[in-house]
């Protein structure tokens, strides 16, 4: 989790509540309590004890600081919550993780925070991506020049570079939705994940207790098979670096050379008044990289080993809750970016001024071609290029107009001109996100 | 790409061929026959310079080593094969690779390829899934200790291990099925993804040159946003994670110690010749943890700057073979090893006499507390497994017969008769793959 | 940071508290004093601004959550801290940060917290080379099985084991003396890394600043040139991964099959009234492997764009501090392994007892060698290994005594007999730490 | 190991060939006729049989494709070349390998590799920092903008910013020089390391079998205390980071918006005729983030069991070649980049005129402040901004004219007047390297 100075800068605080130690506390007592409930029903304790223990697990809160020496002690967190739920039912103790192990508390609970926490960021995902529909739109036609390996290519639109951040959260959405069935199960297989202290009928049980808590009910224990907490990792990833992307284009359309676009309030230096730091979008590559990092954690602990590995549910323990407040911090942050992103035409303008006209050069290429052979074009195109080398006070268009004459070279290599698909690929961006 | 005295330990012939540089070249080449005969069809270029560009492209095959200082120069390996493609094209020349710009080359071709390599991955997948079921119902009933966090814990079936380590297996093929239809995609959207030079039919021209490849074409450029290539990534690494799982639990089941289940031809020591070494089973966890840490990589890649980021694309190339020839290695020594799977009956039945009943406790537990309160069977419980801590010639039946007589101990406590859902969990196992 | 949940499972309250936030932002403070200070003694600015600053930055303490949204607005720790400290310098305000940049105040805080960080790490690490040297000594001349490979191998002592976890720790002890003079620097530059803001004698007044605080004051500015903090990345995951292979060890001989060494208060199960979970040695195999994982996302922020670069400072500001609290709390909790190490000759011996010899294959081969060919040697040790293979009562020495009469086998191959240099390894513990 | 194809971009070949296969059994071979050697010496072996294995050893070259099924049936490089050179030896096939492990001939021959692969990189190290040096000092006194956070901040000079990409290789030069008395070490400890099979004399043995090799020959073995290794990855991660942080800088300092520092030859592109892409900048940016990833990787594999660990060896051997064959490429790219850089004034000029003195407010505030409280002073600075900000013709030496007339303020803010220390950072590159 991210400290306190840096909570704002790194952080969120929504979805820090939903994975902080409270609410895992919460979901863990929730999950017993579902257990005990689905128990009664079947017969399996009595009716009052479930009723005591469900009394006790909404009311019992024990403070994480007080719980930390006996996680420590058991290496498992579900240990002295269920400790404390015991205490607090009373006669109904007996009753409590009736038949069920410590992991398949700590793994329901999870479950249980994670269905909100993905809510919360499938939610912004989708606000996002109206918001780039919103920008991409606005900015259908807005000629900008391509940058390939950080040098002017030729012009697209300001529409298309956005609807090209928006395409990948549609598809991380599409992921969410195939990957959420596969995720969001309880797990209730007992100590060595054959279920036999739950007696005859495990199978039930585990279903009545899923339905009461909105989850699936594999019957194949999955207390050692973390594919499902990997992919998880991997979806989140995925989206700090679709962000990490974006992050990084602003950063560079910013840049004092270029100024075309700018997002966010600029952070201002501690001794240099003339700055505006694009410490938001540099923020959003910091997230990324950061959550690239810890997906390879999470894929370590796929080695799992045997019936239980606690160095392996360490790691998921240690990384998980981070890599979540990262993509929330993420997608918080993009959002913040995108509603104020602005372009700045006249820099735009003044930037397709200082490149004479050289990224029109391919253009020009194709144009020639028309009426001759392609090596014969392009051999036109490279001498203008050398005459634009020559002097700096000339542009494509008169370069050409004297090598080519008779075509109106300022119309055809005009930017508008020169956009291809680009105003289709903004206008991509109108489709409603799934 | 593995060096070659370790390519049978590390590697895999089969992918390393679907995946090495004459494949590369000659992918890359299809998609330059594939776009002319694209744009032939269309009209775009004439039908003779297409047909000979294809025969071109199919008899081509230039030396990987030829290119190697031209792929330098360019940075990016289409270049060069396109240049040797110009040359063997003769009078068509000019109308090879029209329109389009390298990185639409070198993703199309890698298409081609991963589509093989995937088909490979997916075939070694469901075979090895089809090997793991067999094992689990010939070892559905077979008794085995569970061990959680490296200690004895309740009888389960080795069955049910089996079936739980198939069980990833079947997920990763419903991610196969989602993935693909993301990932396989062509790439043809010009210089800077605008398709400006691919002319007025680029939409028509980039669906007729996917067709012809069998890959989908989707409107919005994906030259910047690599999610797809980091998804593939992170589904490889789950192949091998999930059996890594299983090569971490062969390693520790054929200990000496244990010597439970044994699977592989074991290697031998150059000194000492009483070993027989897991080798296939440790490589298993090295091929997770290396795509495991591989992935990282991508996902750093992710954060991709502006219209074309070399340095990003760079990060791809170089680890994108690997870790598939990793993911196919892991497959077909997985495969090796499950195969030649063989339990020791014996041994297993001398572990549990060595275990003296102790991971019963918890039935014996469960079984007491059906005529008493749960916490006095647990006391009693616990008293039994303090003399058997004392009398290292005693076991959990004799202790509890002494403690709690009256109740047939020998048969409530074997381990045939506490196994739960063990052999339907290996029953499970019969369910066809995908 | 470990939440509290699991500070004491995965994290040091000790080194919690020398990297958290409040210690992050009196050390900032502390070096705005230092500037303050040293700017005086220079006669740059009055000395009674100095003590105005001194006097506040002793008192003013604003809590890390009040800063926290100024952080994210400036991307940087200091600027609110660097507010705060101005607001509380009355009249003196003027002079404070007289000439600094920001990142010259985070890096100096950060290296002020770093001197105490690492005083604590090296005492920690000190402290237990010599655990490690006293239960070298003890178990000097205990026979223990090697394993190779997870196979038992050939015997060695368990004295020699616990010198090999040791050997390690003195080199990082080295490796530290070495690292220091390298990465405890002031950081004293200005905004552009010129030390153009600090006058002309910039040199005399970084010099003046670092004596104070006990740092170095290199000529080259650092701010972008990160080497120091992720060479201190990879010592701290050398700790941890020296911890991390002494815990893997445990956790292997602590098996319920083997419990040859036992060390720590075994963590108790849920359910399973018999288990003694190695709680604490599994945590040092997860530190170690979090530690491995964050080291990556520290090289990558190697690439430090320009004079500073956002996006990589907040790599390190995120990873770091968990770094150092994972190698404090895995010290700690080495130490408390080793301190409760025991053994189980017992078990050891019954251990051997089960191997019936094998493990002196190669001893045997050796010794037969001495009289005839090394070739025929081998075929006899062979012969007597199938022949344990057929006989489950029988033993290598029995079977040598049949195939190769006339030695006295059993003396032979006891193992104390063949321990080599063990002894001598385990002694090498007793060479004092530097 | 990189493929042929992208072998000159991401490969170096003369660092393939020092640790490539042929130089991996070459070693081997060496390992174990040195040790026959030292064996003859001591007497523990015939003179005449260590003399026909050293002859065999510098004569056999097994194909590595033929010995590959060996490697992975034994796990271990060194099984088939022991075979191989048991062949050629002959008679003296008997002495072969005497009382060693195959782990001590792997890791001995890495070490002879090693070796050499280590004093490339030291010269190359060397020479980079010497042609940084003297581009230093040519453009020593040449102003250009630095860059914080990707806004323009205040001038440096440009001897300065190359002064600070030296700065880090001496200190890698200087951790070489402390890393390799850790690392360069024999391996001879047998099959459980301690040394039993070797014989009474194993300390002398091991010490003339490393002096013969030009190694160390630590008492305790190092077979499962990788932290040498690690090390070495970090360093070789470090080197690259340090050539990233350049190729980001000089991919920045080209782009053509800036175009102020040129270096390597641009590569083409496959239709923009303009184009000349930061090829070689970028690949040491691919090189770092590779590294930084792989690191990870060898820190995993610290956690090795017990005596031997195949899982945790199979990682080193799987990713240190590559992490050299890229520190290699990295300096080689390096060099070639630098020897190769080329300022151009003319553009820094207009650059600096194109910031119309914004980068000087700093400078203008502290050079205000000298006759006026230094509020006062900012609050000029800040409207002189706010003027340049609404007409776009304003220089800050204009405004500062007419908000503050009476200084001479072109003089006082020309860049060549703000240098700082710029130029004696610059001149920190004459010292000579270690």
């Amino acid at each position: 989790m991210v400290s306190a100075l840096y909570s704002n800068l790194l952080g969120d605080a929504e979805m820090a509540a939903l994975m902080g130690d409270a609410a895992a506390i919460a979901a863990m007592l929730r999950a017993e309590a579902a257990l005990a409930h689905a128990q009664a029903r079947l017969g399996i304790i009595p009716e009052e004890a479930a009723a005591a223990i469900a009394r006790a697990a909404e009311t019992v809160r024990p403070d994480p600081v007080t719980l930390a020496p006996g996680v420590a002690r058991a290496g498992i967190a579900a240990q002295p919550v269920i400790a404390a739920l015991k205490q607090a039912a009373g006669p109904a103790a007996d009753w409590v993780h009736y038949g069920a192990t410590s992991q398949d508390i700590v793994d329901t609970g999870q479950m249980i925070q994670l269905r909100q926490a993905l809510e919360l960021l499938r939610a912004r995902l989708a606000g996002l991506a109206e918001l780039l529909a919103l920008k991409a739109g606005e900015f259908q036609a807005q000629p900008i020049a391509a940058h390939t390996r950080f040098q002017i290519a030729a012009p697209t639109s300001l529409g298309a570079k956005i609807a090209i951040w928006r395409a990948p959260l549609l598809r991380h959405l599409d992921r969410l939705d195939q990957m959420l069935p596969r995720l969001l199960n309880v797990s209730l297989y007992g100590a060595a994940g054959t279920s036999a202290a739950l007696g005859p009928q495990a199978d039930a049980l585990r279903s009545a207790m899923a339905a009461e808590l909105g989850l699936g009910a594999p019957e194949t224990p999955w207390h050692t098979t973390r594919d499902g907490i990997a992919e998880l990792g991997g979806w989140l990833s995925l989206v700090t670096g679709a962000l990490g992307k974006m992050g990084a284009d602003l950063v560079l359309l910013a840049q004092s050379e270029r100024a075309e676009v700018c997002a966010g309030i600029g952070g201002a230096s501690s001794t240099m008044p003339q700055k505006s730091n694009p410490v938001a979008a540099e923020t959003l590559v910091t997230l990324a990289r950061l959550n690239a990092g810890d997906l390879s954690g999470l894929h370590q602990a796929l080695i799992h080993a045997q019936e239980r590995d606690g160095a392996a549910l360490g790691i998921e323990w240690a990384l998980l809750p981070g890599m979540l407040e990262r993509a929330a911090a993420s997608l918080r942050i993009g959002a913040e970016l995108v509603q104020s992103l602005r372009a700045d035409p006249a820099r735009i303008a003044a930037n397709f001024t200082a490149d004479r006209g050289r990224m029109m050069a391919e253009a020009a290429g194709f144009l020639l071609a028309r009426d001759m052979p392609r090596a014969e074009a392009l051999m036109i195109v490279a001498e203008a290029l050398r005459a634009l080398q020559a002097d700096a006070g000339l542009t494509l268009v008169d370069a050409l107009a004297t090598l080519a004459p008779g075509r109106d070279w300022a119309t055809l290599l005009a930017a508008d001109a020169n956009l291809g698909q680009a105003a289709a690929i903004a206008a991509t961006a109108r489709d409603p996100a799934p």
